[in-house]
């Protein structure tokens, strides 16, 4: 996200977009990363469960992430040029569940749109908020094929930190002090 | 896995082999699903947060992916060669968590192993059990980079069906009532 902690609601829907997968690509990322006869060959995939070549669950995700870094990073663009400062999203630490409930086949366009479903102050970073973020992945003909549940952590705009944690702060700014209290 | 569900032990460790990540092939995969400047850009990520290039985690789960689809159709060639027949793995309906827990740098040797942690009888696929499977990777130092929790299915051997499913199973045989039972 690239709003503050204090202007994301929930529940609110953040378009990222669409992407059309063509045959070609779909064979490229499964070569590399998932060669199983049903996302590699057209021909003999016309004989599997799939009824025909499909995407690897693991290509559908890539693009949505893709989608996901290029629309934040469009919309962040787009604040600073209005003035605006971006808020400042975290490491990922990880995700919660994620689910292909429809196959990709070439030719469909799948629209990703992101959304976020809780939002907490984080208990280990303080002056961070810790964000449940649900990202899905439609056909136009309405057919949801992928849902993931992102963790993610994202900036405080109004956070004043406490005495010691400044205090540690204004120390990792003194030349050798950082080194030093990086070492215990 | 490519054992009967009948066969699978829980706990054992399945190794999936290893990968040495390149700074190419860690920029070539962020160009196109994680363009972010510590996944694409070895100069500015000295700056980042991570004091360096690092793969995108969609990468480090990617090759996961791809060296356990060698790795049990390696397996299941094995068994043939033996004269065994080696098990039927099904769809894999999503994945339950993924945390990537250290990152994964240019020349950095990752293993992969998986591990069965939970199986039972599918209540919706009558023939077929449901695997809770761990796929974890470690640097050589020891370092866990990634962590996954597979839900699949696997087929049963000693599994005979209701006379009610083998009914249906003979129907489908017959040319044409195939086609007539699909469309209700």
């Amino acid at each position: 996200m690239t709003r503050w902690y204090e202007d994301i609601e929930i529940d609110e829907a953040f378009p990222l977009g669409e992407h059309t997968f063509t045959a070609a690509e779909i064979i490229r990322f499964a070569q590399l990363y998932d060669p199983q006869y049903f996302h590699t060959d057209p021909e003999a995939a016309k004989h599997s469960h799939f009824d025909g070549l499909i995407a690897s669950g693991w290509h559908t995700a890539s693009v949505g992430h893709r989608k996901m870094v290029d629309a934040l990073s469009a919309e962040a663009e787009r604040l600073e040029s209005i003035g605006e400062k971006p808020g400042i999203p975290g490491p990922s630490p990880g995700i919660n569940r994620m689910d292909f409930t429809n196959p990709v086949r070439p030719g469909d366009t799948v629209r990703y749109q992101l959304t976020v479903t809780q939002k907490r102050p984080s208990k280990s970073l303080p002056g961070w908020g810790v964000l449940h973020q649900r990202i899905e992945a439609h056909k136009t003909s309405g057919d949801i094929v992928y849902v993931a549940e992102l963790v993610g952590f994202i900036k405080m705009r109004d956070y004043k930190p406490p005495f010691n944690v400044r205090l540690v702060m204004w120390a990792m700014t003194v030349p050798g002090l950082k080194q030093l209290l990086k070492r215990q």
